[in-house]
């Protein structure tokens, strides 16, 4: 990476962390200046807006998503086992999650859900990939004769999506020492319901 | 109700659309007495703290939820019938939501999940109190032999919570006009995995 790459991202991880906790609107251009000791025109070279960088966080936040949890799961044998490397990898995600506010995506979605324009748009954008993405797993599970003919993926993607929110509540916000294992019983539920008899 | 309750029912009301969208953190007492018309001083004879003002709107929240939710549910008949009425009308209230920023417990659990301190406690209480009255219900199906005996209670008040936090990611922040159905499909699928074959 050159010198403006290696800032770039610098900049993005530490925005990262403050957006987790304080939101993307906790963002400020000069307070990232003051924290990064940079200038805030240096800053304002990497990002023209506080958009621009409320996008760029998401962004990157994304990209690392596909790196740990979704590229290695695609390289999984499709169907179920492809279905159950995406669940484990994301679990790992909301584990390891370092952010203090915890999954970026999760807090992004509560704040933004609200405030129309393009931030909300993109985030919007980032998530509907997402769930397109696990519909598109159960698809191969369908094909390959492990799910129901009738399952609907678009319904499972969405549960699975609960699932998620739920662990992260749990293990969040009520610290329950069970999240996880709840978490694993309620997506073997879904996969068993769909699981041809 | 005197004019002392009118005047802190009033507050309540209006601190809670405000937290709703901009967090309990959002609120400040000044901000609240330029809204109202109020003075500081006036305020602060109802609430001494922020924190203090924040768990008001929290139980006040937490009152009208119990009135339009819990209460009338558990007048229906134990069992699955029960379950199904505290469903309908949770997700009646995630509908009918009127503060701009959606349920203030959603945006509350997001919020405060990474901030230590009494309003954090007395939300997770809240929580787990509505988790425990869920479970509850759960088991009066168990005993009217409606659901299976290995049935676990508090994995389905966790799985059931998951689907709701489910529906308002879909609904609010993806604006999917299947939000409803999808979050009734994964109830029904719910009640059908514990129902005895």
């Amino acid at each position: 990476m050159g010198k403006g790459a290696t800032t770039r991202q610098t900049i993005l991880e530490h925005a990262a962390g403050v957006a987790s906790a304080a939101g993307l609107e906790g963002l400020t251009i000069g307070s990232l200046a003051t924290d990064l000791h940079l200038s805030k025109s240096g800053l304002f070279a990497h990002f023209r807006s506080k958009e621009a960088l409320q996008q760029g966080v998401l962004d990157a936040a994304a990209a690392h998503f596909t790196a740990v949890v979704v590229r290695p799961a695609l390289a999984q044998p499709r169907g179920r086992t492809r279905l159950r490397a995406l669940f484990d990898r994301w679990l790992d995600w909301a584990k390891a999650e370092v952010a203090p506010g915890g999954c970026i995506f999760v807090a992004a979605a509560v704040e933004l859900d609200d405030r129309p324009g393009p931030v909300r748009d993109h985030l919007v954008q980032l998530q509907l990939n997402w769930l397109d993405c696990i519909a598109r797993v159960v698809r191969t599970a369908i094909a390959a004769g492990e799910f129901r003919p009738g399952t609907d993926p678009e319904q499972m993607a969405h549960d699975l999506y609960g699932i998620m929110l739920s662990y992260h509540h749990a293990a969040r916000l009520l610290r329950d020492p069970l999240a996880e294992q709840r978490a694993r019983r309620a997506f073997d539920a879904l996969v068993r319901a769909a699981t041809k008899g």
